[in-house]
């Protein structure tokens, strides 16, 4: 079997310079490739293992255009990219994935009208166009609910919650008149996420489904294999499956998914590497950042099954300081971001413990 | 137990940008470091995975002089750097290993009497000093012998052959006059090689020995586990952390033994991280690269056990080629180097392919 696969040495363009662009680098390095990363903040961890890393707003169209032709396939680790400037580089450059699949995944009420499409179930939810309508959105929602921007949210942020109707008002004026939904809750036992791959030939390929537990709205660790039965397993592969098949996805997805007794009910879905899918570096014989290089580069998809039990565990803020304690721990493996600040909330690194072989 | 450990953020300088340097890179970036690369050539696959690359000659003081200020702390993945060159490294920050543990290995002469001097078995050899010296040195080395440079040789290079002492004299002259030894043949089994570790702090850990299959006098496979008995298992990683410890040695050491009749023999020893150490990547928690940064920067050194029997291959030239295909296979890990031409010889990647667990 052959494979149309991009030459050795050429180059890899990844929007978005975080630790996620930093382990998508180091991916790309082991398969021969080189990294250009395009951010617009001054920070840039995923430049340290890049060849260059421009420094310019998604809003300037000159240097955007300027780093896709630098490129030979263009990607991404962060999904909250304008569409004008998505649209500027797959006019130029490849994008994997495509700008219609990220489209979908950046718009909370775009996304669960498509999920919905495909029959799987979300959170109630309804969307709310002005202070006039909450009232009537938390009806449908029921209450307590969250509120959330449309756009542009992540790790907790864009939120409100919503305990009792009086605290309405006050919830929706704290996202700033962002066009936001209420989204009710979900009685939920557990969290799972499926970390997907689909190539460029439509071949899919899932990790096994990790459990989540999230503190203060970041995940705070991911345990493979989840507490899961079996029929739910397969559940979560197929039901994630159909969501990259439908998007004609090309790339390595996130499915966020909560375990309920009426089933599975999907969360989120976050169209790149995501931090639930860390475990595999220690767990698979190929990781989430190759098998997402992989797929954007036209090799096949590699082996995604599991032969260790991983605990991976985010180091936030000052956990970083007890890596090197924990490094002489048997099986401990430490990822570090190389940020040389610490602040509270921030993701400093992660450790992936192996509690023993699958 | 607390480590002094260099901090989060500091930078590496790394003598040499091949394919050992941009794997170190790729490990200390693990660990939250940058790295800088000095290498003399226009090619340096390292920098690909670096924040910087100065390339210059190792005799061009002024810019090593710049390359040491500019980190925080020195290793190398090329043995042949000049003593002078050495010395003002060394002078101006922190260097692992150091000179003189180089310098032992940098001679083939004085690092076959420095093995002698811990007692440990090495082939026959005699100091050639000039062309009347060759006949009495093959005397006492018997014949067929190879004729080496005592410096500067790797792969094969800077050696000749001497299957009859009329050859003795041409494969001299194929030396270009360059100070030599010339070596006796060790009847030996098969080669293994032991790759080991030792720690700022004086702690050692070892690799379990690879056995190791050279073709065209480059290394072709490495195998774990070695076809060797538990006792000989044993006394090459004695007889490894003897040498480190002589050598009061900081980092990763390979060293590459015979296995014959009458024991170990030792063939050479590498102050540096080895491609026969390649299959840790697959094999072991933390793997020689990230051992390697780990000694040098005061972390506690890794759990070196191996969980996984692995197969380490070389591709060499266009063996290349194959690693797409190659890549679909369950428990084949591809690693490559990001070199553009491929020449015949040269080392483009390896694989590391999964037959077991350990």
């Amino acid at each position: 079997m052959t494979h149309e696969v991009l030459p050795n040495g050429s180059v890899i363009g990844i929007l978005g310079g975080g630790q996620l662009g930093r382990m998508l680098a180091m991916a790309a390095a082991r398969l021969g490739y080189k990294v250009r990363i395009f951010e617009p903040s001054a920070q840039a961890p995923a430049g340290d293992v890049a060849i260059s890393v421009t420094q310019a707003g998604y809003d300037d169209h000159e240097a955007l255009k300027a780093f896709a032709l630098s490129c030979d396939v263009l990607t991404f680790e962060f999904e909250n990219i304008p569409s004008a400037a998505l649209a500027l580089l797959e006019d130029t450059r490849p994008l994997f994935p495509a700008r219609t699949a990220l489209e979908v995944s950046q718009d909370r009420l775009v996304e669960k009208d498509f999920l919905n499409s495909l029959g799987l179930k979300t959170a109630p939810y309804c969307v709310i166009d002005a202070a006039e309508g909450v009232a009537q959105a938390l009806e449908k929602t029921g209450c307590p609910a969250i509120l959330k921007t449309r756009r542009f949210g992540y790790d907790g942020k864009g939120q409100a919650r919503v305990m009792a109707a009086s605290e309405a008002d006050a919830a929706y004026a704290s996202l700033n008149g962002a066009p936001a939904i209420s989204e009710g809750f979900v009685k939920f036992s557990r969290e799972v996420s499926v970390i997907i791959a689909r190539g460029r030939d439509g071949r899919v390929s899932a990790y096994d489904p990790g459990e989540n537990i999230h503190r203060d709205g970041i995940l705070a660790t991911t345990t493979v294999p989840a507490d899961l039965p079996a029929m739910l397993r397969a559940d979560a592969v197929l039901l994630a499956s159909k969501i990259v098949t439908a998007l004609d996805y090309v790339g390595v997805m996130g499915v966020e998914l909560f375990v309920t007794p009426e089933g599975l009910v999907v969360n989120e879905i976050a169209p790149r590497v995501h931090n639930s899918g860390h475990w595999t570096q220690a767990g698979c014989a190929v990781d989430q950042f190759e098998q997402h290089i992989r797929a954007i580069t036209g090799w096949p998809l590699g082996d995604g099954s599991r032969h260790a039990n991983v605990v991976m565990e985010n180091l936030i803020g000052d956990d970083v300081a007890r890596a090197a304690e924990m490094a002489e721990t048997k099986g401990v493996q430490i990822h570090l971001y190389g940020k040389t600040e610490t602040r509270a909330g921030r993701k400093m690194g992660h450790i992936n413990r192996v509690t023993g072989a699958a």
